[in-house]
């Protein structure tokens, strides 16, 4: 097992494992911004080093900055976390070719996971269903026309390097095709440097339905059952469960053994999540794989009791997963609140500053990972979200009961946060019974 | 069900029960004294009385005030927490016959166990241990020498009326009674007003071993498993667990068995807590009953993911229990540590003040029960716990792992704690490896 590791994040993904390294016995190393030199993160490392400025490209994405502080602070290993190098191939090579271990999996399945088509052929060939569609990119808008016709309107065009809801538009009938497509292109270009788009049927009222892997370099894959993030707002998720609500118990079995089935196709290791969409029937497309931990991965915690930071660290070092499919068990119901600082009725605009006082909610059944605190500052540079409110009870009520309690108490003084918007979406009765579907923040919000 | 519950108490247990009002869409009504007035519990019920200035005897313990305070605030039932009125059969008898429902057991069955003579007779007549001595109260020395010549040197003498280590004297050889059973005798006179003493076999090394019960007015008793209390310091408890290590499974269930067989036999319902002694054997004695829900109940809710409080309400309420002996399952290894603000360093010396920084442990596996924020001043009035550090983890060691974490991230700026004494008691080998008795603290910890 390693001694050291670095955590090449902030916020309260970087506490999080900083967290699991502490239970473990293993020292952690903190990187941190100019602009972070009072997040609890840098004080609760074992050690921590500036890495520059507060821009992320000037420190968090500076792959020199981060792998000079592992080697000075004789880190064996580094946790990316989510978001910035998380996902960044050439970063885990550099990590390969310096002998430090990168906690996700190899460069190779990163990088053919992270092309969207590469990634729906790997589905076929497992035999998961994906969504009909274009077999690769679109060369023209003919094929686009031809394509469209076979699979039948209304259609999705999509950026194969997109993400966020970028380089996506969606066309009703064939005269509309042409000019989407051409948007499409041009908006992944400008984001992505990448404008191959793709397209598929556009799946009506869809639910996002996404499963937790967990395989170790012998070859072992587990699942740890699915989440529900269905609650999204302009495709940012707000809200996360486990399990989902109304899947039937047959599909939520199909859908487990898919995600195990692909992943195990693409010789790959460490925590992932397998996305799908599920239509109206309950049947469920291949989206994309996440090849890291997710924000959310709390709520698979809370329900399977497995700690996923540990876990990954133990993969990571070459251990096997100590325990098989069989033991897996997934037990109540668990969601998560992204806390953000911004201001829903302002259009959800950001809303950094000092949080002149704060109460973190707390008691039975409620987890708060957070790295404020009260005299914190909430810097301006880096994404909004402040805190992960998770409640995990017996029962689906009981856990909304439980989170609107919890985010009675949270007390944020100083800065706006979406607590307010979250309360509103767990006392609608579309979200209470379940029935919401990726659609639902756009429809009963108007946010 | 109830529509308004007043809440008697203060600090983290009268937080503990608006939480529980709030899941179940009860109104909470708080009191509080005039230095109260910052606390967490009264900003965060529904409503709040002021009734009486900081002095416990002019305002938690004013039994006039907190009716007239239900009774302007229109609440149907009132939950008296521990400590101050809790215990207080008189109280309980006022609330009867002012219509209003006392959350706890009948002042009948309070009165009976709350004389440990009644409840050891009732304890033997229901076939549960007794640690051998005097049945009933010593007449005078003559008779103490005949029951401790019977029972065997040690023998440890006790007050009727007595609790936290007042009024009890150990007497090692028949040349030293006398003058214990004097001083016992004085100490108790002085402290409860009642000198009348007993006589017991002394228990070297003992355990400390309790058994949660819940019961309802239909006549169903239900454990909820065991927890440890092994670590005391001054026959106060600052560390419980559950389950009990080390405790074979046989004796596990004999004890939780027995624990039922006796409240069965007092009438009693809602929450209560039969306390044993253990000896090196695994022999249990039984010692006395708590006639209402405990500081330590986390960490049963822990392990039974059964909400305690919740449990009170719906008993009070007259609604039967929603599970059997069956449903009960204990999962995991809990772990509880008292946060006071005292200062180990100096003879634990209460610390009370303003707090100037805090940060609350949070993550995986972490709750935290407390009233306390940063700027609120902790009064010098009542006892000295700012908040319970509780960790629940599939092992215990886990939980230990995951405690020494989570006390390592709490701050408490501006006052000294017990955190410190706490970290080096889960370091301690005889704790790790779970061998401790009662006399662990004063032992290994020279307080």
């Amino acid at each position: 097992m390693y001694n050291r590791i670095l955590i090449a994040n902030r916020g309260e993904i970087a506490l999080r494992i900083i967290r699991a390294c502490r239970e473990m016995g293993i020292e952690s190393v903190a990187v941190y911004s100019e602009a972070d030199r009072e997040s609890a993160h840098v004080r609760l490392a074992d050690a921590a080093y500036c890495i520059g400025p507060a821009r992320s490209s000037e420190s968090y994405l500076r792959i020199d900055q981060v792998i000079s502080a592992a080697e000075v602070s004789g880190a064996e290993a580094i946790h990316p976390g989510y978001g910035f190098l998380a996902e960044n191939a050439d970063f885990n090579e550099v990590c390969r070719s310096c002998n430090i271990d990168f906690i996700g999996p190899m460069p190779e399945s990163m990088e053919m996971l992270g092309d969207k088509n590469t990634a729906r052929a790997l589905a076929q060939s497992a035999g998961v269903p994906v969504v009909p569609g274009s077999d690769g990119l679109l060369t023209d808008t003919e094929e686009a026309l031809a394509v469209a016709k076979t699979i039948g309107y209304p259609v999705l065009i999509k950026a194969t390097a997109g993400g966020g809801g970028k380089g996506m538009r969606v066309a009703e009938t064939p005269d509309v095709l042409e000019t989407a497509l051409q948007q499409a292109r041009q908006e992944a270009e400008a984001a992505f440097g990448n404008g191959g788009v793709y397209l598929e049927k556009f799946i009506e009222q869809p639910r996002h339905i996404e499963v937790q892997i967990i395989a170790d370099q012998q070859g072992n894959v587990v699942h740890l059952h699915e989440r529900d993030c269905s609650v999204q707002r302009r495709h940012q998720k707000l809200i996360e469960e486990a399990p989902s609500p109304l899947l039937p118990e047959k599909r939520r079995k199909e859908i487990c053994d898919a995600a195990v089935r692909l992943i195990q196709n693409a010789n790959y290791y460490n925590a992932g999540t397998v996305e799908f969409i599920v239509d109206k029937n309950d049947d469920f497309y291949f989206i994309e794989v996440n090849a890291r931990i997710q924000v959310e991965h709390p709520v698979t915690e809370m329900v399977t009791g497995i700690d996923l930071i540990k876990q990954q660290i133990c993969v990571a070092a070459g251990q096997p997963l100590p325990f098989t499919q069989a033991d897996i068990v997934s037990q109540g119901a668990a969601i998560e609140c992204r806390i953000n600082a911004e201001n829903p009725d302002k259009n959800f605009m950001p809303n950094p500053g000092k949080i002149e006082s704060f109460f973190a909610p707390g008691g039975l059944g409620v987890r708060f990972d957070s790295h404020v605190y009260a005299g914190y500052t909430v810097p301006p540079y880096y994404d909004s979200m402040i805190g992960k409110l998770i409640v995990h009870r017996p029962t689906r009520q009981e856990a909304i009961a439980c989170m609107l309690r919890a985010l009675y108490e949270l007390e944020v003084g100083g800065i706006a946060t979406t607590a307010s918007l979250h309360r509103k979406i767990l006392e609608h009765p579309e979200f209470i019974e379940g029935r919401h579907d990726t659609t639902f923040i756009g429809r009963e919000f108007s946010t």
